[in-house]
């Protein structure tokens, strides 16, 4: 167990653009900061710049609403072409009520607006999720292994909201080089009893501490979690999406 | 915006019997540690050590199970005192399915069994969630100013789980001497759009970070974020519960 947690935000990482390598940005940036991946760290990218990088980005010109979206969006004084976007990143809405669309993504994440999101976007654009946020950050990890020779972890996160509480939290999409889940059943409690459920998110964890030194205004999309190295290894983030199956609140 | 945030597991901590003093326990622990207390500083305690202190248990002998509990105990293979346990926290049962209870307590959290845990709880007896969380929260923060000298928060913080996702993250029931949601709303965006509905659960994430330290099999109860002091001031859990009007999961 980790007795000591650092995390640090890389700041002076410049707006992304189509094609932009991210693992040279984030280099540069750290170089730039004197920073230094160690061994262990784990690199917290906002979905956002990636989605940047990756051109996951929709003109709104170039989209037709379907009826559905325009009368929503005149229901509520909301964007017909944004909505769209939405209904077309949804494998299925979970709830659309009072303004607010939950839906189920392409990939099987469950958020607000199905990821479509215009803050810090160029008027008239709005960004959609990375295609596969797994593989988004297993091609940083790589190219950020290769610059500083050192085996760290990549997590790409989002803001999402909770049921029944208020306010949004970093979560990760996708996950290169941890394991995303600490899994503490079988082993002992302090009293000698065997621990049964306790099944810990630590890649959100993670990146809700990143959330902490970013801000909302995104001048710092990039963060380093330092101390977490004892869950480097395989996962992905996929495996933090709970099967339909045995969610209760489909 | 903090840009280096740190956490400190506090080793060395000893169980909690029923009317222990916390800030004396806590104060104690840090000084064994030569950890000391700096301005700005929150200290996140797990839920169970502060149950146990407030001798929030109860003796599973002593419960005599209601016909619900005791056929949901039978068909589950569970202690039907403790699911009568679990009734009684209950103001509202939002599910009761394939031996799982998600339950709205008395306070108004969500969480599975209402918060009614048998780990790291002597046989025979389980824990309940502190009467009053925030309460909890400030007399642990007083306690501690007056030994430090300086201005620091408290974060009472509990493991639950979240629809959607797998695993449980780290989240903040009570709260003292912090404003736990950031509310970035008004503010510009780097394209100098106003942001719309963006509001962080800092606490939430600050819970989540210590919980990293911290240890499932609670050798690690108490740990100090540092680099979060922009976010003290007047604050309480109850702000993070989501009125059930504005809730589309209850």
């Amino acid at each position: 167990m980790a007795t000591h947690l650092q995390v640090f935000g890389v700041p002076g990482v410049p707006e992304a653009t189509r094609g932009a390598d991210l693992a040279r940005m984030c280099g540069e940036a750290l170089d730039r900061a004197s920073l230094r991946l160690e061994p262990g760290d784990v690199v917290v990218v906002a979905q956002k710049l990636v989605s940047k990088a990756e051109g996951a980005m929709v003109l709104l010109a170039d989209v037709v609403p379907s009826a559905l979206a325009s009368r929503w969006a005149a229901a509520y004084g909301k964007n017909a072409a944004a909505i769209e976007v939405i209904l077309r990143e949804s494998r299925r809405i979970v709830r659309m009520d009072r303004g607010i669309i939950i839906a189920e993504t392409h990939h099987g994440f469950v958020c607000a607006n199905a990821g479509v999101d215009a803050s810090n976007v160029p008027a008239g654009w709005v960004t959609v999720l990375p295609r596969d946020p797994d593989a988004s950050a297993a091609r940083l990890q790589a190219g950020l292994a290769r610059r500083s020779g050192v085996g760290i972890a990549v997590v790409v996160s989002d803001t999402f909201g909770r049921p029944w509480r208020e306010g949004t939290v970093n979560v990760a999409l996708g996950v290169a080089g941890l394991r995303p889940l600490a899994d503490w059943r079988g082993r002992q409690d302090t009293q000698g009893r065997v621990l049964q459920t306790t099944v810990v998110a630590v890649a959100d964890e993670i990146a809700g501490a990143a959330e902490l030194v970013m801000g909302k205004t995104a001048e710092m999309p990039i963060a380093i979690v330092r101390g977490a190295g004892e869950w480097l290894g395989d996962g992905s983030g996929s495996m933090l999406m709970r099967p339909a199956g045995s969610d209760l609140f489909r």
